[in-house]
């Protein structure tokens, strides 16, 4: 499948703008070596959904590493023999609670509170793990299995283990091979760094996808947007009564995983998910109604007070049926921006990207923009989801991988800040010394509409700056600025050096900055990371 | 005066907190060694208003600093005399500028380019600076006179030579001893850090100042505000119609120079304007009448899509009767913070804080709050005012002192990104090794309303971090956050070192955070220094 990959990227990137000028062959390598290793750290990947895992197991068992194959785990023998009905006794409100896993029985009681998806883990108290398991793929590594086994006191009676699951993702759609597969099952890839640039709107195929549950497949013709109000009171639109009822907006605007260059954190000091590069990003023109205008239809007064927070319904759900859920607050959700979508550059939204209605709420973080949108509620509290109470929320540094996480005490991610990345060259590219030159491209992108005024080059770690020539979109000022900038230079290869790196910043028009390294904006979930972005590049002369 | 001065900050200092606990007495001293030194650069102060000066030249003259005196200033000799006739005819359209001061005659023309203070410098062409030289009385340094000198070419016949100006300051009001002055005429003073975190609502006399022309002597009962709608029309308020008029609303709001902390980044570069440290900022409790209530009495839409700006005119006049002005986006003078405020922590608002009325802009840089408000004009464009065009804006770290400055290619400061500092232990404080820790205060605000989530300080360059205590306003949720945070903690010594530093930084609601170094944020104005802060501590074993 890599190889597949690669030939396709090899394909796109000689469309690719300067191409001659880079040596792109050892970067291109380069990358998909990156990619196999993350596949080694995916088990923590999709912590924020329903898991078996803990970290501070994992820097146990890490030493364990010549484990490669599931079944070369070890297994405790000559344990006891238990039926479903004992397993069951040892569910959620018991003293001690059990899981089963295919024929084996395990104790994970002492595991609970270390488990980085919070205690979803309770779902499958006093029952099988395996059905969560056929949806977070990433489970099945020989290195979570061996932390199972860790606990495990028995094997369940042969009349109880459960059939092998239908696969939930098989119905998933077909994928762009271009995008860098970050987990498969659910899906979760980049866009292509080296093609990225080339689009100021992403081709939906090049998108970013970012998905917790497998994918709904739904026909528009069926769908239902229920809108909720405090007393209770719902209304009904189909996808077509939202066409006509309401006026339609587009919007040019990004949309960004919390956890993009989760990977180049991961790098300053270990970090919890999926190991994100650079390119959890991407900008779409995004056609639909405001939501604000639907509220009101449903008679919501968008200007009450009793009303702080509007929650978004997925129709993804997990194996409990408990849909994908967010919230925004109010404020934001009565604004000019927020809409209803149902288009993406100018057709139906892809199922990947929430087909038939997604909401789109700019310049807030990815995660709150819900795919698949069945149910609108506005409400006087943030949604109760877990993705929205334990999950996406950035710790202080001083939290550390296996301290309890304290989730209340950090607010959820809305807003983002000032973010840049370069796109090209990749990482460890080789250039030759007499081109004198290397040309560079990447994006900036800042939340709450705030447009970038300024990005800044440095090949001498800072000492001094370049400015870059910026693309923006035109309709957009920069108060109000949702679609991201790109940005194209050139610097001139420092003389006399081996090796190099090209470090890009940039500047929002309230002048928040980004930090230099990520020193004080770590956080064990390794969530956004938005440190000078630092490129080394390698001179043969 | 720096006697008595210090007097008064030991009795203060007596009453704060933890003073047991710090060897305080040589921090003190230290801060007043630098405050002698900012005199030095004082030339330099005010360039946001008119001046004559030029730092190309001053890193030519520095050279020179043997001409400690006024009097020691070397003259050309036996140059021609002229008359102010013929003065008078290299003004401002005339191939080669001229001026006088006091009995010479310079030709600027070379110099112009160079002048901080933007093209104002031609307001003087043709004639005589020392009406102007009477405002900024910085000028009156022999390092600018040395300066000035180098430009001379002959001297004014002595019947035209300007009799000696009277003081426009001489009307002033009182200060507290205890504020830290940056610059006498006009004043700028810091407020005393050793005091500033004992309130949460800084006590009025002990409130920043930041005035750019002398201090206007309103009578309230004499005072008019105008309002101008687009057509031109116009309606007049005394402060009892605008007290009697509108519904009354009290606000917690930080005012922060642009300049604060200043001072920090010249010592990674040097930089032009009033040297600051860290409390050139306070925070008060602010009653008054929504602007937007004004504007809609004076038959305004606020909703009106031609109308971008609101500007403001201050009583507070410069030389050629040009008022001090500035203006904030339309979409910002709406909202429910922006108020015209008549009281300042409950009582009148004192006359150097804009008795008797002054534009409260919650978020916004200090620069735009207009003190002794007299006019308000709604607009399509912004204030064309020197101090929103030539001023306040933060350049590239690309563009260096000398460099032409392109003030339209950045965007006038409003909104403030993320600030900390720490108010004690003042820099170089000697702590006792046996004591074992030390106590911390400061503060910490961002701009747009964004609340503080947390602020955190590590005494190992960044290592490792811990949390500090915050203290809030209850009224104001994160996402409406415009008075400060204070936060107080202790860190334990470092063990076995004779000095360490300790670092603050805090987070915003949008996660926004402070850069590690000034490194990506320098710039040649020295606007919006924001990188961690960090205080030297020295350890007596």
């Amino acid at each position: 499948m890599l190889g597949q990959r690669a030939a396709v990227v090899g394909r796109f990137w000689k469309h690719r703008r300067h191409f001659n000028r880079l040596a792109s062959t050892g970067s291109e390598y380069s990358r998909e070596e990156h990619e196999q290793s993350y596949y080694k750290y995916a088990y923590i990947a999709g912590a924020a959904a329903v898991g078996m895992l803990g970290v501070q197991q994992f820097m146990r068992t890490a030493k364990l590493d010549h484990a490669k194959d599931e079944k070369d785990v070890k297994k405790l023998e000559n344990l006891p023999m238990y039926a479903q009905e004992e397993v069951k006794k040892h569910g959620k409100d018991a003293d001690r609670i059990w899981v089963t896993y295919k024929d084996g029985v395990y104790d994970v009681t002492d595991f609970i509170s270390m488990h980085p998806g919070g205690d979803k883990i309770l779902l499958a108290a006093g029952a099988a793990v395996d059905p969560f398991w056929a949806l977070y793929s990433q489970h099945k590594t020989a290195e979570v299995l061996e932390i199972l086994e860790g606990y495990r006191i028995g094997r369940l009676d042969v009349k109880d283990v459960p059939k092998a699951e239908p696969d939930a993702f098989s119905n998933d759609p077909e994928r762009h091979p271009a995008l860098l597969v970050r987990n498969a099952k659910p899906f979760n890839a980049e866009s292509p760094p080296s093609l990225l640039t080339d689009h100021f709107y992403t081709p939906n195929e090049l998108f970013f996808v970012r998905n917790h549950l497998p994918v709904p497949d739904i026909k528009t013709e069926d769908h239902r947007l229920t809108i909720e109000t405090l007393n209770g009171k719902t209304i009904d639109l189909s996808v077509d009564e939202l066409k006509k009822k309401y006026k339609s907006y587009t919007i040019g605007s990004v949309i960004q995983c919390a956890g993009n260059r989760r990977a180049d954190m991961n790098q300053y000091k270990k970090v919890q998910g999926l190991m994100w590069e650079g390119t959890a990003i991407s900008n779409a023109e995004w056609t639909g109604v405001r939501l604000r205008d639907i509220l009101a239809d449903a008679g919501i007064d968008v200007f009450d007070e009793k009303i702080k927070h509007v929650h978004f319904e997925g129709c993804d759900v997990d194996p409990t049926g408990t849909p994908y859920g967010a919230s925004i607050p109010m404020e934001k959700a009565r604004g000019n921006e927020v809409i209803v979508a149902y288009h993406m550059n100018g057709v139906d939204i892809p199922r990947d990207h929430g087909a038939p209605l997604r909401v789109i709420v700019p310049g807030n973080v990815g995660a709150r923009q819900v795919k698949w949108l069945r149910k609108i509620i506005v409400s006087e509290k943030e949604s109760d989801s877990h993705w929205q109470q334990k999950d996406y929320r950035a710790f202080s540094p001083a939290v550390n991988i296996g301290d309890e996480l304290k989730w209340d005490t950090v607010p959820s991610i809305q807003e983002y800040p000032v973010q840049c990345a370069i796109c090209t060259p990749a990482p460890n590219t080789k250039v030759d010394r007499d081109d004198g030159t290397v040309d560079i491209s990447g994006y900036a992108w800042s939340g709450g509409g705030r447009g970038i005024i300024r990005i800044e080059i440095s090949v001498d770690g800072g000492e001094t700056w370049s400015s870059c020539e910026m693309e923006q979109e035109e309709k957009q000022d920069k108060e109000h600025m949702y679609a991201w900038t790109l940005f194209r230079t050139e610097v001139k290869i420092p003389p006399g050096v081996k090796e190099f790196n090209i470090i890009a910043k940039a500047v929002d028009r309230s002048y928040n900055t980004q930090p230099e390294t990520a020193s004080g904006i770590w956080n064990v979930r390794g969530l956004i990371h938005n440190a000078w972005h630092r490129v080394p590049i390698i001179v043969k002369d």
